[in-house]
């Protein structure tokens, strides 16, 4: 049985509607790369499906960097002279700069403007912005509230607290019947931002409860973490299990209008790779395909020189590439049902070729064997093959160890859902093994 | 002396009319993948140029299958109760279902329908049906003779013997001057069907019969068996000799007005590929390349993983892609005797290629050597060089020992008869060597 | 400081304006592969830029050729019975063809007439002709001087000699602070021709004089020497270098008003071929690139097997593409100064690309490095990098130690300033370092 079966059309739209009233408890959480807010989300997913929890102490290094100070807040707002709260960190939490320092000064206006954010061309959005690495405090605002200032004494206050603490990650670990390992990661840090990422986090845990219910041939890897510090942490801390990953995505803005978007390795041609362009070409003609850039998401530290993993991204828009990312504007009024469910749909078929995909020995290499003693071709000669029949025969051609079934899927024409029946029955008749290797071997084959 | 230069228009023409003579002779031969017929027909090929006769024993082990009993027939047919002969194999011997066992009852009409085979769409053309592999009989007819068939006991017949006998196939070697081999493998098995393969055969004994009077570089082995056991049995009685073979090509279907199509091996970008591609580029702007796939002739087996040899297939009309095909309308009627002709010549000049195609190394390497002085450039400098003096730098320079002549070819632009010429003129110089080398390495560099 | 900047727009015009001043004085000057006509065209050359000369001995071995006798020559002429010369040296020194033996003799004009050269086509034109390695002699005039030559007896004077002397070559050595090489090559044999080669020349030492101002990374070598024995001569005395040698070009015919045409190394893809290719796609849209061939100028010898030299070859039109070619009317009318400005210009930006391109290898590979840290990235994160900032994450990502800064630049899409601007910064914050390794390595990398 393969996650694509029991994520149909049907059970894909039924997934969304709850999908979507997950999103609508996740909305209201102030969300950053640390803190409460974070643990308070994966207890929400947890309730879905069962998230094993990872707390890294801050101060612990992640390669070149260490995992940051824990940040948490309470309250925060700026008030005029009369005591009004002009900007009010309870009314939306992007108003303020994620990860400020505490603050609790009066300032006049010109001493404030510093530390207000504003889009002049979205006036009635709020923008998101963020300080990790730097002390420093801010507020973000409409742009047509910000005009409206007078000058004046502002009352500035931010009860947060920047403190040692840890970074929280969640994983939901799927055991597969094999060594190969995948991983499929959704970032976590973002605070009241819909598609960006509410909907990875949504679509992931639709995926990993039902692959929960099957017995894959990879362990997979449901990974829910901060962006960055999040990826580097579980990569410093997944070190040893690395040569046996053999695909991973990292999945987000899976809810908006736009078309499913496939951004490809950094070395390109690796499993992932071919199998997602497989299924997005068997999925909608409008998806698209884009080469690897190393800005974006997490991608950017699976395929980062010293790793160089087999992970690409699947998202609808890219990153930058809708008007409301990053701001207010991106609301649950920007996600559609029916695009979540395409997204579950579409993530299901390709996880499970990459799940059912391997490379294969003909044992029978010498000529073709006799498929017609093994039940496997007609007897009636004269005529064409049955696509069946057909599907086999390309299997045993190709079958000679440097192709898995995704490359015979591609170089055929058939479908990979038919080369991989196919393959199933050769193993059954004994004419066909793995070839499980090396995965130095791997990467030579595939690139 | 090239093959080329023995089959040029005339001469193709020539050829052509005696073989289609051949044809007509070979045309009411019942053959199949054993048998008697299979012997007549070799006979009648030898008398046209000689061929070394192999019979191996029914139960010999070739690799997963084995050689079948041999096939027999005298005579079949249907009667009704009149005993008037509604089938008979004596009118045409496609009636009967290919390897048939013997028969002799009476039959209701229901009874004997799911032994009649017959085509709905093309009620005027007897299918061709086989059943070689599994204890069975049955008639092919035409539709039109079918649906009159009416209620009643019908006397079947099937005069056939199935027993302990030889699988018999034919070879004409053509010994080379180098230790490289080539083959030539055509298909016997098919009974009176004109295109499919009558045309193959004479097509291939033409080539060989001209090929006898040159002195080839490689060996050259034009192979008469049948299809699938018979290239099978060959590969398994000759595997010794398979590192050392070069090139090959399987022909059939070479008489129909479809154009040239030549199949790549399963590889691709072998020398018999790129030369098949050089040649059909020059000869005829309708001509086809297409690619590998694992359902065909015998370039199945010739091309399975454990040969994978450099081994490509050319016909007219491919298998299945002409109305006619596997029908009693597969007639002389089908045969052009022009088309014959230019299958002669284009084949004669792929032949003349593939045999003179070399890898060659520069033996002055560093810098150009001084062709004036050799007599191979002209004195007075300050103006172009000729066609003959371009085509001697273009070997010189890419002959370091990775490419061959038809890659210089390909590479340069020129034809591959002047960069032939140029070769060999530099050969005389004492500026180039062949550079033969292990299979191993050769299959290295070609890929 | 890169070359480009000393040579940017103004400074380019202004160098191109001597350039033809230098090109006008070398104009007269009766040039061969050897010879006083040679020494002088250095000396005025030195004057520009210091030029260090060798003199190679007649009849030493340069591979399979041999420098050739000393030609000089003082005067030349063919004379009527009336004693006009009707041919004149003195006139042009076209008219005679190069390398001549001498002759002093009458003879009729039968006689005379198989060794005159004219171009039917172009009547008003004296072609170029030379008989270097075949003792002969001869004269080249304009086709409508020749037809109106009377029968009658005419005194042939050809006053040179043909006597053991040497071959002259130039260099001018900018040393680098690596130990990598790189070669710019033009050639020095041509008489009165102006694009064909004195624009060559020229434009070869504004590059060197502006390159002796600079520390470049690789070991520059301009040299000016005759066509191929010269390039030969020079291949043969530096073999020892050959393995350093990172990149060269070819350069000539810079001065006419066709499109800069780049021709690629034999091997193609290497340094060299990237960083013109690079470099003409941002310079110019009409600009060209051509394949190898073997039929050009030195880049024959530099790419010629047994070398295999990352050496392509900058022109604007090539060799035989334009009608002047060859001719009397390769004169200074043919010399566009914004051409020539345009040429140095461009191979400055070539030579600013080849000499600051290098293999990198990211110190910190295991995820991105914090470049916040290092002041090298904004510290408000959730809007998109600068363009700065992209740079470095995307030769960050690339530096795996396969890539050049040029490869880098390719993937990427962005400009080669803007990457080697990142590597600089990468580098002074240590995180890149260069990866020098054997030019065997280097070869696989690039091929």
């Amino acid at each position: 049985m393969l996650l694509d079966k029991l994520l149909g059309t049907e059970e894909s739209l039924r997934v969304s509607a709850e999908a979507v009233a997950l999103m609508q408890a996740l909305y209201p959480i102030c969300r950053s790369i640390t803190g409460d807010g974070v643990r308070r989300t994966l207890d929400l997913l947890d309730a879905w499906c069962p998230i094993e929890r990872h707390e890294v102490p801050s101060g612990t290094q992640v390669f070149d960097w260490e995992v940051p100070r824990e940040w948490n807040i309470r309250d925060a707002y700026v008030a005029d002279a009369s005591g009004r709260r002009v900007i009010d960190f309870r009314e939306h939490n992007l108003h303020v700069v994620n990860y400020s320092v505490p603050v609790r000064k009066t300032l006049s206006l010109e001493e404030l403007q510093p530390h207000l954010h504003s889009l002049p061309d979205r006036p009635d959005w709020i923008p998101y912005r963020t300080s990790y690495y730097k002390d420093s405090w801010g507020f973000c605002m409409r742009h047509r509230d910000r005009v409206r200032l007078t000058e004046g004494r502002y009352e500035v206050v931010i009860d947060s607290d920047l403190s040692a603490g840890a970074l929280t990650y969640g994983e939901c670990v799927v055991p597969g019947t094999t060594e190969g390992e995948a991983i499929v990661y959704t970032h976590t840090c973002h605070p009241s931002l819909a598609n960006d990422n509410l909907s990875g986090m949504a679509v992931s845990a639709a995926l990993a409860r039902a692959m929960r219910q099957l017995r894959p041939r990879l362990t997979w890897r449901f990974v829910y973490g901060p962006g960055t510090i999040g990826s580097l942490t579980w990569l410093s801390r997944n070190e040893a299990l690395l040569p046996r990953l053999r695909c991973g995505l990292v999945v987000g803005l899976l809810g908006d209008p736009g078309p499913l978007t496939f951004k490809r390795s950094r070395v390109g041609g690796t499993a992932t790779d071919r199998a997602l362009e497989h299924v997005l070409r068997a999925a909608d003609a409008a998806s698209c395909v884009v080469d690897f850039e190393p800005y974006g998401y997490d991608e950017r530290q699976f395929c980062s020189p010293g790793f160089d993993l087999p992970v690409g991204r699947l998202t609808r828009s890219s990153n930058g590439k809708y008007p409301q990312y990053h701001t207010s504007a991106d609301d649950l009024s920007l996600i559609s049902q029916e695009k979540l469910a395409e997204s579950i749909r579409v993530l299901a078929h390709a996880l499970s070729v990459l799940d059912a995909n391997r490379r294969v020995i003909n044992l029978s290499p010498k000529g073709e064997p006799r498929l017609g003693k093994r039940g496997l071709y007609g007897s009636v000669g004269g005529n064409a093959p049955s696509s069946f029949e057909h599907a086999l025969l390309w299997v045993l051609s190709l079958a000679d160890g440097t192709q898995d079934l995704v490359a015979i899927a591609d170089r055929s024409g058939v479908s990979f859902d038919q080369i991989h029946a196919a393959a199933t029955a050769l193993d059954a008749a004994g004419l066909l093994r793995d070839c499980e290797d090396s995965p130095q071997r791997r990467r030579e084959n595939l690139s």
